[in-house]
């Protein structure tokens, strides 16, 4: 067996970037902390924190930290210890369900979460790295090791606001105009407005835009006329109505499925977390 | 003098992850584009980009990125071109400030934003690499070669709902309580809750939390009853009126300073929208 004590310091020094600090979270002293990491570190055969400062954990210490974690869901599941702290449930979701569906079904297991927040089409790379244990994820292949469920689809609109549209777009959304218009991307690797002005126009092109990353302020950067940029239908229904927005293509629609993704070990702990999910998007996600 | 066409061919590979992807978007070979990047690393002295994928700057490759921007802002500003393609201007800029007052000022500046965002105590570290032309920080010292001005401060209180606190702060909001309950943290690196804390209680102590890596999504867990944590006023106001939220102690909110950074070369430049910074932060802040 693996040095459980060891593996709640090494998880606490990650999770607040010092030795000091998970030695004061713990109750012991910096120096028993040190102990148990050199212990673990040795156990192991390779480093597990880059002390920093801050103390980061190594590809290996961030999995055992990811197993201590699971562990813990694991024994709470159990039921048999009502007195432990809750579990901590590291996830990775995508920005836009976050902003929109996904916090409503976080209080149908009683966890500590700790979310990571990436674009959906890299949300699985946590995953398979063995970071999380479960993810929000546009990819539908499994992980080795994981079940995915489809969740359905979310709908994007490319929009932007109709004085933006009267500028950039006089003679329509053409190519040539794509190519100009400043558009709002969430990061790098959100390729979802080049995805749909591929779509359009049958082209490859290679837009240039803001970077906002950050699904609110994304809306927000659009509705001021800064760019047009694909906003999922649920956050964009208001501006809409009001005509803050309008359509760039209105019969162009951008649907990006979403799967959950989970680690199989852990499934059964999750269960209840799981229902809620399937729940929640078959309500607010399309078929 | 720097070779600008190399430059430029940096910066694209960079920005789009793929020297593919930068030859497709500047027009030219991708064997054209390895040529300059091969010179200027050899003018360097220095690997510039780590090959990937995807291609990633290394710390100079990010710093000369930087410069290139900072030139670009500079001739904009000179108005000699006005044919060419907006500059890029990275800032970094702290997620609540992004979530509420800074959208609107934006549009004061017509150029394409790279926002990178963190947390107020750490905005400044980007610019401190020389990664970012400006940031929005909470603290006061300049970074060498930079201005900064102070913009005012951003109130936070301390909320739960109603039955949060009934529940876990049925004596009040002592130590013991504070210690047990779950408080809500943007990440690790976010001490407005501890901070808050031992404002109350005197003691510094060491709180687990939920980790919710985006403004409004931090607010909505807060309001599901998942814990308690630090809200920005103006977000928090309507949720206040309504009693979805209630004030863990309405006497004891936490301040929190922001400074606007200006590289100073690029200064000038950037009068209009340092300009409507200082305006929107004289409505919307507290003196």
């Amino acid at each position: 067996m693996l040095d459980y004590a060891a593996l709640a310091a090494l998880a606490e020094i990650i999770r607040r970037g010092s030795f000091e600090a998970a030695a004061a979270a713990l109750g012991v002293t910096p120096s028993a902390i040190s102990q148990r990491i050199k212990g673990l570190e040795e156990r192991m055969g390779e480093v597990l924190i880059h002390r920093g400062p801050p103390a980061r954990g190594t590809a290996m210490g961030l999995r055992l930290m990811q197993h201590l974690d699971q562990v813990r869901v694991l024994e709470q599941a159990l039921g048999t210890d009502p007195g432990a702290a809750p579990a901590t449930l590291r996830l990775a979701v995508n920005a836009d369900s976050l902003a929109t569906w996904f916090p409503r079904v976080m209080t149908a297991l009683d966890v500590i979460y700790d979310l990571v927040v990436d674009d959906q089409d890299h949300a699985r790379d946590w995953l398979r790295k063995g970071e999380v244990s479960a993810a929000i994820s546009s990819d539908p292949e499994p992980v080795p090791g994981c079940d995915a469920y489809a969740l359905g689809h979310m709908r994007y609109h490319a929009l932007a606001t109709p004085a933006f549209i009267a500028r950039h777009f006089p003679d329509g959304v053409t190519e040539a105009a794509l190519r100009r218009a400043p558009s709002v991307i969430f990061n790098m690797k959100d390729a979802a407005q080049s995805r749909w002005a591929e779509s359009l126009t049958g082209t490859k092109l290679h837009l240039s835009g803001h970077q906002v990353p950050a699904s609110e302020a994304f809306a927000r950067v659009v509705e001021l006329g800064l760019g047009w940029g694909m906003i999922p239908d649920s956050m964009a229904a208001p501006a809409l109505a009001a005509n803050r927005l309008a359509h760039l293509a209105p019969d162009l629609p951008l649907d990006i499925a979403l799967y959950w993704h989970v680690q199989r070990a852990i499934r059964p702990a999750l269960a209840s977390l799981t229902g809620a999910i399937r729940k929640r998007a078959a309500e607010d996600l399309r078929p």
